[in-house]
């Protein structure tokens, strides 16, 4: 027993790094013989005890094989562009430069965030041209990378988004052909100077203002207040060349309201050109790959030419035509790309939800804790705690991801005579903030339930919590987009107030009645805040919204997005093959049902649902939490992220890991 | 109007810094010279529309004045050590070393934590004799350093509470002389052994061995396997030279279970001690002022004197004496620190929730968005989304001030037969658990509702959600404590059920009534709990507890916790003077509300509260978010966090800090 003893903890030492071998090694054995010297039959036996728990792959393997057909799964789950996915997660697995690192200076992180775009740019895996020829190829990188890095991602989504699909869209040839080629590059960097210190959250009233000067054929651009300065404009701080900077468009002393104008901030040398001011925002809660910048512009003047003039144009005598009428027109078609831009956020949390969930149910199944014995021997994820906690993500992700792949399709083949723009900009809102909370909640509850492996950074969830923080209020508040939201499913309903086939039946298992529930509550909603609007009349409208039902608009908007998801995910189980529909079936039951939990005293104070009926919710969603659980790690494996890209110890061999120095890097 | 508005914009230059000044001048001006040229009235005008959204100050001050006595309030808040607490404020707002840095190596952020805790300790605001003399002035130090920087303070309690506290109470003499003076003067600094890389879930299992060897009367220490190592170990990976080693105690191959002994890991010149392996976890989530470190010991060999031997002695010849029947009790005694831990980390986050709710509620204040007119003239705190975010937070904090308050005098003070320590150990694990909540939740919709300036570490949201996720799972996770608490709780419930008067009016606006829900919650729970495991007999109760009664088991702990807060927070309305009843019974008010609108469906549906009742309850929290907001200012400045150490920007003149180039800094 001695001898086996020592020889199982030989086998511990096999993958000690050099660094630490010698001491180890010497350690354990001396330690081990001392033991037996003295017999000390307790302390002989634990490292048995423990031997186990030292091979997470085999705990791992412990678990239920999947009971689907996992590539047809994760070909549902990747929706388009599965060749390009594949290729990704092949040629970025063997590439060493996306392996993250923690502890390095701002300057570093940056400088990597920009190495692994020139990657992804290199290997041709996103260009600006993909919004003319395969728009989904666009929010597929966008998924991808940042499950890489989301730093990158952000960098990536304002420069092919942002920028270089504004310039897509606003600018004509002379743009075009001067741009194109080096924004897919990465010669040609640049950002988006929309947002203004004191206007961003009322952007069609910033002050910066560009005025044409007619004697030099000239804009003017300046920053008359400091307000008026751009801010947090993304690539600005380090690798920008170009900017398209947002501006009152001022001729002999009129304003035609908000123009983008194409204003060179760094020659190619990146020296900052004269009368442009550009100050480091320094550093963030997250993101720090990401250098964002403080703009100001003294009397910049750039060429009549540089006016994006694809609908608004400045002739040399200071004529101005355009052919969207109105100021407030304008600026929403100039701020077009905010649209795909919360397509592309949407996806880059769908990814770090995707590699987070991965994480922390892999850590579960290998993670040992107290069992009845009183001896860690039980995987927490066995337990009742942690599967309420982690398997309801699992249906949240699975939902979002068909509710986005739908948006995506519905904002990319949309009909030509732009009679379905509305309902796509009212989807895109509710799909972005709602993708936002999700991830929010899925970084943080797994980051609590990795317990301090989840605080490491190595482990990852830090950097997720902080880019879904990031997500909650870029390119759009979501509280304030679900207002946005509201407001256009109000008008859609008084106009045709959508009809819903009553389910009488209150069943919890079944999952149309489910489904009628969110409908009913969706319409619910909806008439209420109608009716109190119309209480409140034309002059009172302003202040009962703002004032007095912020709630009920904020619940009514989920409620529409919810409902919208629901739906789709129906949508996607129907499509799906099908060894794939009964657990899809399973996950979209704890969607709906953890939905209604969340909101029961609604459901019941609105007597939408029966007090009996609702005092059944939770043990449903238990029961489902419970079925879901032994498939948990094949549902999350089939998300298809590769170890390499992971990168989190504890998603691996975690014992091992810590066997070595490592200093709480991956590298 | 030319000539008034470059004036009105010359003021806007009085604080640029030198390095920009010129740069602005000449822009602004000129630029206003070129719209005065041009006769450009709409531009011209804009710097007036801001000018009053250039002193966020004067916003604030239109804010109503406190309806109450603020000093008093703030006594009230303080409870205890008000002399020390002054001193504190006052001495550390003149101290330019407590100025965060944020773009800084971590070997730089560890050294800044340090000194800042050297400062602390020579203005003698903390010493480890506290615990003896006045126990409340430790968790005094505790919210206010935490204020400052919630990674100094987890060194601190690392120093006092943990190593301090347990040299204090487990050592004799021979520790104490050697020890006490230089844990003050932080000569001595030291940290606390006790979790391992396998074992952090179940320490009582913990595999370091800490052998006697009669020959040369030593304690021989080991780590027998890499799940073995000391992990997360606070002030190991650069500043400590002394650990409390928790191993178990094997004397002549018998184990006596978990003993401190401690054990010298560097010597004066802070070099590691031989055949001891110190490793540095590196980069983490948040706190990266803390040194954590994993420690392996390889035969290290200390005397027999270095057993802290207050209750449990070894003699020369290998005799063991104890006052402690029991391995496990014996263990409950040596980690007996982390039970004034959990209210260390409790008082933490209380510092942390107050400096975060000012910062927010000041920004809020003073943050222009778009009001009726479609200007940006409206601040955003008196909108109803801003209120029902931020309102509730502030009921929140003030309950669980009182609330700990109560359990601070509770643990200080009891009985010296132990008869109270069961009550006092279920109450520190509920009230660290729901402050640790509380303050995610805080710091998390803090930063939401702050937009991209909560975004910036400068403003300080990010420092405080890290810290709140340590809170979450350091010194016991929330959600195993709460199953402590519900296990505790229910047995008391089964020896003496509580008798509860009472209240069958269903009245919203009658406290009373809604202290009765939390009771009513509270015995309905523990009652079903108690029922579900009397049904599972002895051998089903482990199987019940663990996989089927999980949330029953979490609610039941959220519920005794939460009627704890409100009866403290009564409790501390009727001691406290007659100008603050009526604030505070309104922020009561809305505690109670929130606390039910949150667990609405079960209220609901588990008939303690009827149908028509739960509909009203939205109306009224959201009728008190309206009521309290005016007041909201003066509720945080009660708090009274100095300005120097709130450190936020959006706190104060953010424009004025925008107009300069500040790299995201505030040095």
């Amino acid at each position: 027993m001695n001898m086996a003893a020592v020889s199982r903890i030989s086998v511990l030492l096999r993958h000690l790094t050099k660094q630490t071998r010698a001491f180890h090694q010497q350690k354990v054995c001396s330690s081990a013989l001392l033991q037996v010297k003295q017999g000390l039959g307790v302390s002989c036996l634990r490292p048995v005890a423990t031997a186990s728990a030292l091979k997470p792959e085999s705990l791992r393997s412990e678990w239920e094989k999947p009971s689907f057909d996992m590539e047809k799964m994760t070909a549902l789950l990747d929706h388009d562009n599965h060749e390009m996915r594949k290729k990704f997660r092949e040629y970025l697995s063997n590439d060493p430069d996306i392996i993250p690192q923690y502890n390095i200076p701002l300057e570093e992180e940056r400088e990597k965030a920009l190495k692994i775009l020139q990657r992804i740019c290199d290997l041709q895996f996103i260009s600006v041209l993909d919004f003319k020829n395969n728009p989904l190829r666009i929010f597929a990188a966008h998924e991808l990378v940042a499950i890489i890095d989301p730093a990158t991602a952000t960098k990536m989504t304002v420069q092919f988004n942002l920028f270089g699909g504004t310039v897509l869209k606003l600018g004509t040839e002379r743009h075009l052909n001067k741009l194109l080629a080096g924004i897919d590059t990465l010669d040609d960097i640049g950002c988006f100077g929309l947002t203004e210190l004191g206007y961003g959250n009322n952007a069609v009233e910033m002050e910066t203002t560009a005025v044409y000067d007619k004697s030099t054929q000239e804009f003017v651009i300046n920053t008359p207040t400091p307000l008026a300065q751009k801010y947090w404009i993304t690539n600005g701080a380090i690798h920008a060349k170009h900017c398209v900077v947002f501006a009152q468009l001022i001729v002999d002393g009129q304003n035609h309201g908000i123009h983008g104008v194409l204003v060179r901030i760094r020659d190619d040398d990146l020296k900052t050109m004269p009368n442009v001011l550009i100050e480091d925002m320094g550093h963030k809660m997250g993101l720090n790959g990401v250098d964002n910048a403080k703009l100001s512009f003294n009397n910049v003047r750039v060429p009549r030419e540089n006016l994006l003039n694809k609908y608004s144009d400045v002739a040399e005598d200071g004529t101005f035509t355009t052919s969207i009428k109105g100021n407030r027109a304008r600026f929403l078609t100039v701020a077009d790309q905010l649209l795909s831009g919360r397509i592309c956020i949407a996806s880059m949390g769908q990814g770090a939800a995707k590699a987070g969930l991965t994480i922390a149910l892999r850590y579960a199944a290998t993670r040992l804790t107290v069992g009845a014995s009183g001896k860690s021997d039980t995987p927490i994820l066995k337990y009742q705690l942690q599967q309420r906690a982690l398997i309801p993500f699992l249906a949240n992700t699975y939902a979002m991801n068909f509710a986005l792949d739908y948006v995506k399709d519905r904002w990319a083949f949309q009909k030509p005579d732009g009679s379905e723009h509305q309902e796509v900009v009212t989807m895109c809102c509710a799909i972005k903030a709602l993708a936002g909370w999700y991830g929010e909640e899925m970084a943080s509850v797994g980051r609590e339930r990795c317990g301090g492996q989840g605080y490491l950074s190595c482990n990852r969830f830090g950097t997720f919590l902080g880019a879904a923080h990031a997500a909650l209020t870029a390119e759009g508040d979501n509280s304030v987009l679900m207002q946005k939201v509201a407001k256009e499913v109000l008008e859609m309903f008084m106009t045709n107030p959508p009809n819903v086939t009553e389910v009488t039946t209150e069943n919890l298992n079944n999952l149309d009645y489910l489904h009628f529930l969110m409908q009913k509550r969706e319409i619910t909603l909806f008439m209420t805040l109608g009716m109190k609007m119309m209480e409140a009349g034309k002059e009172g409208r302003f202040d009962a919204w703002m004032y007095r039902c912020s709630d009920l608009v904020q619940g009514a908007a989920r409620a529409y997005g919810e409902r919208l998801i629901s739906e789709q995910f129906q949508a996607a189980i129907d499509r799906a093959d099908a060894s794939l529909k009964p657990i899809l079936t399973q996950l979209r039951h704890l969607y709906l049902i953890n939905t209604i939990e969340k909101d029961l005293g609604w459901f019941v104070t609105s007597e939408t649902m029966t007090v009996p009926t609702g005092r059944q919710v939770n043990e449903v969603a238990a029961e489902l939490c419970r079925q879901i659980a032994p498939q948990s790690l094949a549902l999350s494996d089939a998300f298809a992220v590769p170890d390499a890209l992971l990168s989190a110890p504890i998603a691996m061999d975690w014992v091992k890991y810590n066997e070595r120095d490592n200093q709480g890097e991956v590298v």
